[in-house]
């Protein structure tokens, strides 16, 4: 086959054969389609965007592009979550354990952050001698052993979808849905998981501002992953304001582990209806009440926090961070900020900003090479809805220097927007397909 | 500057700024844009076509992106002639020593060929000793000495041109009229020359097969010219059936001396034409008429053959091919074909299959890195209009082998279409702006 007829059927909107997909997703793995010609079709791709029958094909090539873990013999169902990324995130830090301690065998790959989204993977690295590189073989004998897994992306897994990935941002063609569609599900069937679960943040500090464009990503990943065999259910989540308390990468572990242990927040029941979510569509639970009750009883009892323990240790953790948190990083300068004027509601807290300003803090990336500082970070005392009493502490900045310190204070300033009448309180999710 | 944000930029169909495209030259030429950016673009400008101005800033950032011939001191008028390409067309070796001959300096930088379309360069490599490196002060030495000068592609002149064309033929991107402008002005620009009279190929042989679309490239040809300060004058000429009698290399070179020597044809009628254009063009002539009249008289008086002779040796030819055309490469096996049935009108000839026939016989590239085998070809015994008589030689075929020659006569066979009654003769001219 010849890799420029390829290019010149998507160059002229035609429909692409399975074969041709299969052979480009084995040419971006093994190099034998160079990168110059990969991003013409990108582009090309990008401007005649794949159907719904080429995208499956492209998420099924490029999963048979390296391993797929087979997770035959260890217990049923075999799910995975994942969340296209926002403005305090911790959302699987939280889930994972969750499900585990509910009953179902959990496998996933997790990515780095990039922008003002958060990586799992980095702020799962806040915990000491925590492993982010698994073997297939090695997330599986987990898998078995209690029934919890987590890997940072790996050569071994979708390698054409890593090729793919890193010339998409290098070419400004990321924002494909189709393209979107194929790099997450690709790597969700690479590892192995049957039930998936994905929620798609819409919002300021997520990477559909829309509800449209949200919905439109919502769909295209639910048709493309039935079509590929998948048993896929997607909630459209809030990423208008930052989700949690915490921003940044040790503060957000911190937060992840007080929510393990029972904390109730806005965060909190987002966790608990995800849960349910997926142990509803797993089958693991009848109906979503069900599952509800489920996840509350594990938090409560204390299940999900021994099952985070026992993630923690079989991954590598030298120290018990649910016991001592605070052997995770501390950053030397913490500055604390009231609110001064009379008591206001919030009104507007603007995900974006605040993500922008813990990347300026040093705790995101701006390019894909920098490195993070795990300590810094924001930890905000109030959400949309809640009112600030005169002197109420309002946000603590985590922050290397008071220099560094002094700007994230002006800029999360910048993001509220505060009210003199009530403003209700926001549901974190927005729609379930 | 960030040469994401001008993919983008292009992406979104808006408008690049003269700075924009001056860095993508310049990062073409240093390799200081990686090739897999550069083809992003590419792709993005053949979905989203650049406008005029934005056509006529990418020629002149092409031309600048390497060493421009500063031909000051020599005499004027500076003329540069060019050609789509196309089957058989040899013009450029008549017209270049013809224009001279006429008293114009003419500068030239010439292609190799690719699939049917032959190269000049390629051609001309038939003549011993004769030299296709000259650097650009070599050019400006013999310009001055005799009024001509021609060279292949350097890396000194429009490095970012000879980066981009690989690119755009690796990624199916060569066929969009804004980049096919900008590839062949910056060439001219870069040459030195003030006049430029194009030949745009129209038909099966050529480029562009239909008269719409030949039209629209030298509608922005002439109007990509002018905006870049070029005296430009463009032909549309037929290419439906070969140009001229020889289609291949050696074959080529000689029917070009037979015409600078005075043979007259349906090919020496376009060169006389097309010289008259160049010459009315540049202002030596004060019309076509009077071009007419002077082209004739130079081939008539030798002076054009003359012109030829000194230019193969300044160019290090070490044999006078004019006197002894058999010191070109000449192939082993020579099959001529007759006409068997009744006389008969030939009322077609396809130029793209006998130029796949002359590609099949080693005379040109299937491949950019192919080597050619120059003695091959064929010599055709007429054209669209003239009638066969029974018995008559067809055509004759120069081949490596027999076998060879037998695949050739069938393909070459099956370009003619017969006819019963008689068929008039064609314009080689099909238009002039």
């Amino acid at each position: 086959m010849d890799f420029q007829s390829i290019i010149a059927r998507r160059r002229d909107g035609e429909k692409h054969t399975q074969e041709e997909l299969i052979f480009l997703a084995k040419g971006a793995a093994d190099g034998s389609v160079p990168d110059y010609q990969l991003t013409a079709w990108l582009m090309a791709a990008f401007l005649n965007p794949l159907n719904a029958e080429e995208t499956a094909w492209l998420t099924l090539a490029m999963a048979d592009s390296g391993d797929r873990i087979d997770l035959s013999g260890i217990p049923k169902p075999w799910v995975d979550k994942h969340s296209t990324g926002g403005v305090g995130d911790k959302t699987s830090m939280v889930l994972l354990p969750l499900l585990a301690a509910c009953g179902l065998t959990v496998v996933k790959m997790s990515g780095r952050g990039l922008g003002i989204t958060g990586g799992t993977v980095d702020k799962l690295g806040a915990i000491p001698g925590f492993r982010l590189d698994l073997s297939p073989s090695e997330m599986k004998a987990q898998a078995a052993k209690i029934g919890l897994a987590l890997t940072g992306q790996t050569p071994d897994l979708a390698p054409a979808d890593k090729t793919l990935y890193a010339l998409r941002d290098a070419t400004t063609t990321v924002g494909s849905v189709p393209l979107i569609v194929s790099s997450i599900l690709s790597k969700k069937l690479a590892g192995g998981a049957e039930t998936v679960v994905l929620d798609v943040k819409c919002g300021k500090g997520g990477f559909m501002p829309t509800v449209d464009g949200a919905t439109s990503l919502a769909d295209s990943l639910a048709k493309t992953g039935k079509l590929c065999g998948l048993n896929i259910r997607i909630a459209i989540t809030d990423m208008d304001q930052p989700l949690g308390s915490a921003v940044g990468n040790a503060v957000e572990v911190r937060e992840a582990l007080r929510v393990l242990k029972g904390e109730q927040s806005r965060f909190s029941h987002l966790c608990v209806e995800l849960a349910a979510l997926t142990l509803e569509a797993s089958g693991l639970q009848p109906d979503r009440e069900s599952g509800r009750k489920a996840a509350f009883e594990a938090l409560k009892s204390g299940a999900a926090a021994s099952k985070a323990q026992a993630w923690f240790f079989a991954q590598g953790a030298t120290v018990d961070v649910l016991e001592q948190p605070e052997a995770m990083p501390i950053a030397p300068v913490r500055v604390e900020v009231k609110h001064e004027g009379q008591p206001a509601w919030i009104a507007g807290l603007d995900a974006k900003e605040v993500g922008l300003a813990v990347v300026a803090l040093g705790g995101g990336r701006q390019k894909k090479d920098s490195v993070i500082d795990l300590a810094v970070g924001v930890e905000l005392h109030g959400e949309i809805g809640d009112k600030l009493e005169t002197g109420q502490t309002m946000f603590v900045v985590h922050a290397s220097t008071e220099e560094k310190a002094r700007v994230a204070i002006a800029q999360i300033e910048s993001a509220y927007l505060l009210s003199d009448t009530a403003v209700p309180h926001l549901d974190p999710i927005l729609r379930i397909l």
